[in-house]
């Protein structure tokens, strides 16, 4: 349900008389998707958010391979998918748009580079299909598996083949203990700058104005979506202070991205609020953050980054579990 | 059922006349069910050789945080489990149990590791349902799968987090090739400690008197559990010394401890003791010896322990093949 | 259906009349299903390709293991498995006959490797019916997993044991981007080694004699095999020589054997032949060398090699989808 019926209306009647439109519409879900909603105005939203974003850190590319990846995995389901209703609901774009901004966020750009971001686009799609029907005994989402999947695949890869050169993945290194430079990691933590690069992070860059829109984008489609994104992002950077984190990875939202996620999908998309589902949510949120640390230090030795898979693993983790502890928690 | 009915049926008595006489005993049972028994003394005396234990190495931190882990666990699922019956036999206790005490045996204690305990026990309660539910359609149990997992997300985050101290934690390094700096590894070996070591090792600390503590508390509720737990326990032994494998490993039962609990699960808790299940559980205790190796090697450049997972994914491996193999594995 | 069928009639007399005739027969089918067929002259082709490789590398230890991983794993199934069709189909020899040529490929000879290869082709029986009941739900085979599952378990307990002596693992590094140290990849590659090593190493070993061997047993029993062989291990070969992969093990044909098996899996095994399949085919041999990138990047610390798990997962991936991309993929 959109909050602006008249606009989405004269849109509703514009996409049933022009299948450009309609392929526009759901490109735009797609996008909305990445936050579990299906608006194209959402979407339009975060596409606006992802180019300043992506201008004002100097890498246009990102939002490029963004609009280009999420517009070729709804092509290719177009011409392959027969269930139109996920379809237009922009179900298969989603898991494109990520690849397509995470590939040249950490691959230098290059005609080979482009080439790879159409392959895993297409695959992303496949993957997609495989991994709902996966899934489909448990009841839960594919989530962001997709994309995570088949961007880890490509960014591995980049090691092997000097073709694809990698520009900004993390330089694979054994594990070591965090211990802080600064005598209070409270000192160094810019709590604004942390809470919105924490909602803009899901896009993979850091941007105040950019989280705000991605916030304004979801409370057009969803108010609970938006109250608990933001809520996500705030008990994540207290969880990650409290436990002594790297600033400098707070600050950026690095700690907070998917348990943005993870708030968002246990607290409105896949449960009914209530005060039992708000409670079994920051549960999940804090051990969001906990993943996120095991996952970088897993990820450290082969070099390259978590994407969302810190979200998608405790949304699972707390997903699968039927009525005996969150009534109503399947759609 | 009790070796023992006469103790049983007073304590039966007061069990269903106080809640809170159900829940020491339920607590109880959880900790029996680390080596799949469901009976309060067995219980109290795994107990009682875990105290022994942790006093002995001088970490009683570990043996108070197994007690406040089970207890934590079983609370949890008294608040939110609809299931009484796989509550009350223990089921939702031996995760957190095992939990609470590998986080004061690889952590620094501090108020941070205690919160990490408590939010960790939570989080079994969680996978437990998971698993079941994900491992359902083959109808295997989830094993003690919750308790490495959570444990695994803890210790890997605690290279993220300088709040949370690794303490006894491996350095992470490359795997390297064995060379044993001893003549012969035979020499090097003793029997005794690596026998009842590797039963006591389960719940991660080295004592004969433990060891053997925890054999009677298996022959109370069941003669073939301590028999099988015994020729694990043994044959590990042995196939460890056939491979050359470090001496000082195999004498406080590191090749030993995940191989008792294939043996029990594969001899006695999921298949009808015969000679057909003998064979099957030997070549399946065999394989264990070499899944502890593959995954020290696995888990090196992490720097974290296997915990029982070895155990976990030989018995999944050897538990889902139907009547094919073995006749009646499943309960 | 084979090509020959007045042998096969005389030799399916033979089978009938003799419980060792039919063992041999089984075993030989047990090879032939490495590359997906059931055909005992095709299975024969192989073993001669197989001890002309092995004898041409100097390692006879290669071929017998093979025969022997075959033989053992045959008379496993013959004395544990009621499903007599799949068992005379050779479905329970394949992976033992990998396991078999894989041992002595990367560890030492001696006594305790030829007891480990006994039990790796025990375990991957287990393994086989384990996989399959795992998988049933998704109308997925269990492909060579059982084989590459098994193999790694030993590898990498080989640097536990110094009873187990690695002799060709590549020793465990941390990831770091190639570099070709020539001007030109192009120059250094030999499209006629490249093309048909990719085929033999999917036995583990470079040989153009071999790799038109298995191609002419796979014609004996199926034309669009040997087609789509040929085609997966040319676009692997293109593909890789784009990406600009180490023409080293390009020449040697480490990106292209489990493009070989994607290939003859998605185009001919479990779809009908059709553009539409084919196309999809391709998409799958180009993912299968990102795969084969990918996994020698995470593999790298580890010190193991891939072999052919970039085949299954691709496969795996590429096969769950239904109808909605390909129609009639399942048998």
């Amino acid at each position: 349900m959109s909050a602006i019926p008249v606009n989405d209306s004269a849109w509703a009647k514009l996409v049933k008389s022009n299948i450009f439109i309609e392929f526009i519409d759901t490109t735009l879900r797609g996008c909305s998707q990445v936050m579990f909603q299906s608006n194209p105005l959402t979407g339009l939203l975060f596409f606006v958010a992802i180019f300043i974003g992506a201008y004002t850190e100097g890498i246009p590319a990102v939002a490029f391979g963004c609009l280009l990846g999420t517009a070729i995995s709804t092509f290719v389901a177009y011409v392959s998918i027969d269930d139109r209703k996920s379809l237009r609901a922009g179900l298969f774009g989603y898991n494109g748009c990520l690849l397509g901004a995470a590939l040249p966020t950490f691959l230098a750009t290059s005609p080979v580079m482009w080439a790879c971001l159409v392959l895993g686009a297409i695959v992303t799609v496949i993957a997609t299909i495989s991994l709902a029907d996966f899934l489909k005994n448990w009841k839960v989402a594919a989530l962001t598996a997709p994309f995570v999947l088949t961007t880890w695949v490509i960014l591995l890869a980049s090691y092997s083949f000097s073709g694809v050169m990698g520009a900004h993945l993390p330089a694979p290194a054994l594990p070591h203990e965090f211990v802080p430079t600064v005598n209070s990691v409270f000192d160094s933590i810019s709590m604004l700058d942390a809470m919105f690069n924490g909602v803009s992070q899901v896009f993979l860059f850091s941007s105040i104005i950019g989280g705000i829109i991605f916030l304004i984008g979801l409370a057009v489609e969803s108010i609970w979506a938006a109250v608990f994104g933001l809520v996500g992002t705030l008990l994540a950077l207290l969880t990650s202070v409290v436990l002594f984190a790297d600033p400098g990875s707070i600050n950026i939202g690095l700690y907070s991205f998917s348990a943005v996620l993870t708030a968002i999908a246990l607290g409105s998309t896949f449960n009914k609020p209530s005060w039992k589902v708000f409670i079994y949510t920051i549960v999940g949120v804090i051990f969001t953050v906990f993943v996120q640390g095991a996952l970088d230090t897993t990820l450290a030795p082969l070099g390259i980054p978590t994407l969302t898979m810190p979200f998608v693993l405790t949304s699972w983790l707390f997903l699968v579990p039927n009525k005996d502890i969150v009534p109503e928690h399947r759609k």
